[in-house]
């Protein structure tokens, strides 16, 4: 019964996240959700109390799978500075290579339409994410010998969300590669 | 009539640009732009075919207001690397001070929504506009002597969208600074 509840819960949780990747937040509605998983909205109901509260669970789940992957690449990093750099960087073009359409981070996204309400708490999860990513990098960077690490982690999380942006709107890889040429000089 | 035409066609465009800005482009319907510019539909499709059409002139709009404001700023720059620098994140930093909401640019996330649509017409005009933008600070930046200008533009460009990302996901504008600070050290 546990495990059958959990697999509901994971159907309902994959089927809001390419809903709301898909469509963004706003324009994504709950009966939408329920179809894609193939179950009643009652039964969504029993899990997720609202639209909400799903929003929450699918960018937790998120941010749980990211930095899952984080561990995986710290494992196999080199340990020079440039490594770490181009390790960063070919990780972010694989995965807009993977994707069908590349719309950058979803987190990203997600706080931009949510811009009118601050205390929303889907926005308290993106925030505390991209912290936990901002931090790791500081870790890295620390690891590797860079003084300064927090500051320099900031530069290279600016340059990663910047990159991601210009690669959506002008689908040119180069923006990666200069943002990795960019994040090297200023270690 | 003339006349007349154009402050509807200017009154249609402001609604839009509103509708838009606050809602994207997908949840945005005619209807409520035209009842917002307190216009029949009919005579909104006058004056727009579609849409689409629409969302084409809200952006070469904006991109040619974007255009006369950098204008503008050039006039009054300091001839420094750094003064260029300040001057470019400062006006950010004003720009987003005076938003209700700030949402970062509005091109960028077009770009993200229309992700699955590369060639929407929409989506080259942000792509056209973002690369103007560039060419704007290469220029800028030949004229304060440094060189290899169109590598350093890209680069300040990176950090301007990110600074940007990460000014609406933490609401923190330390983004601004440490970007600022990143671009100075890249010149």
């Amino acid at each position: 019964m546990g495990l059958r509840k959990d697999q509901t819960r994971a159907r309902i949780l994959d089927a809001a996240y390419e809903a709301f990747w898909r469509s963004g937040f706003s324009r994504t509605n709950v009966d939408g959700i329920a179809a894609r998983a193939r179950l009643t909205k009652r039964t969504l109901y029993a899990h997720f109390r609202s639209k909400d509260d799903l929003l929450a669970a699918v960018l937790e789940h998120q941010s749980e799978l990211t930095r899952a992957r984080m561990a995986e690449i710290d494992a196999s990093l080199t340990n020079t500075r440039n490594g770490l750099i181009d390790s960063l960087f070919s990780q972010l073009a694989a995965w807009q290579t993977r994707q069908r359409r590349f719309a950058g981070s979803g987190f990203t996204r997600l706080a931009a339409e949510l811009a009118d309400m601050p205390g929303h708490p889907a926005r308290a999860i993106a925030a505390r994410h991209k912290l936990w990513v901002e931090r790791w990098y500081a870790q890295r960077l620390r690891k590797v010998g860079v003084t300064q690490a927090d500051a320099k982690a900031r530069q290279i999380m600016l340059l990663i969300e910047g990159s991601m942006s210009l690669v959506v709107i002008h689908g040119d890889r180069d923006y990666f590669t200069a943002a990795a040429k960019a994040a090297k000089r200023l270690l």
